[in-house]
């Protein structure tokens, strides 16, 4: 019998390391003979990438809080079916850049949002998975945005084009979520090296491995 | 103080003659000096128009039922929020081609979504708006699906494509909900010609007229 794979969410603010580090732990896993999937949201499914061109462009104002948590669950339902579950249940692990957690952020607590409706959307949309580990890539708000700027030049998208308070709001819940769920949560600070902080990541997920 | 406008909804299966018995109605009541907005469903702003091209193309089995009415919920708040809403505080009618019913028949009963679960997503979306009177045009199945074949000739899209027993279980959705809200809806006839089943639209409505 096939062992069922582990789930992985990488979270944080704009311009932490959340994609490098999700390479970098598959790297660190195929070494140890895992298969993984690395994938990302919004995105991660053909229907759900199709979303996630209409969550990410145009103005921060295209979309109302509401409307935008309900396009989120149904990228993430068309995800969750299409893509993790699969994987999952073929016995990789999969290592998502952002999942729900994100949507309790920015949805929720920076968009007004009660994490109660946000919590039903994805019981509804994808059964409530939640990652076996979900690790939340600390940084201040300010050096993430001057890495994301870097790394985007103009191209800022509608998350990334938010003010100060939007993205303080962000900081503070994802370490609000991790105190709340102790067992699923890792905070991991990413101001070190990009090794370093692999190696912080990989510490962080080792209670998991076979 | 300017009037709030009256909300109609007209539903039904495919090529049952929702588009133009919504433009005869507008302009039945615009002989009468009242102002109207004419939308439809998915779609009728911006946002909605562009989601409504995600769930109206492509292959029937793109979306499961899940995804499907969460995609379906977030055009319809963005449809209420920025085009129905402002139309009825200004005084409008809104005569809407298609509204949450359709939810509740194609992605509810059809879909096998619970009917308590579709109208939950309307209550986060849209704040749980309802119609002052729906409008279901009954036709059988198969005369609609002939006269929406000979309108849309190969381009029947994701709905138009289903079978038989999934139109029939629309059909008999729209007639139970209109015998547990009597209220709000009226069954028209819609085999007759345009202009009887304009005449029976509007004396559908007649009751809400200042």
């Amino acid at each position: 019998m096939t062992a069922i794979g582990r789930f992985i969410s990488l979270e944080g603010g704009e311009g932490a390391g959340k994609s490098t580090q999700a390479r970098l732990l598959a790297d660190a896993l195929a070494m140890r003979g895992i298969e993984t999937l690395v994938t990302r949201e919004p995105g991660g499914s053909e229907g759900a990438e199709a979303i996630r061109a209409l969550l990410m462009q145009g103005e921060v104002a295209r979309w109302s809080p509401h409307s935008e948590a309900l396009l989120f669950a149904a990228a993430r339902a068309d995800h969750v079916e299409k893509t993790i579950r699969p994987a999952l249940g073929a016995g990789r692990w999969v290592i998502c850049d952002r999942f729900l957690d994100s949507s309790r952020a920015y949805q929720g607590v920076a968009g007004g949002i009660d994490d109660a409706a946000v919590l039903a959307l994805h019981a509804f949309g994808s059964r409530g998975l939640l990652p076996d580990r979900t690790l939340v890539l600390e940084l201040s708000p300010e050096l993430g945005r001057r890495r994301a700027a870097v790394r985007d030049g103009a191209a800022a998208d509608r998350f990334a084009a938010r003010g100060d308070t939007f993205h303080a709001d962000v900081a503070a819940a994802f370490r609000r979520f991790a105190k709340q769920e102790p067992e699923r949560f890792r905070l991991v600070g990413a101001t070190a090296g990009i090794d370093d902080v692999a190696d912080a990541v990989f510490a962080a997920v080792a209670d998991l491995l076979p």
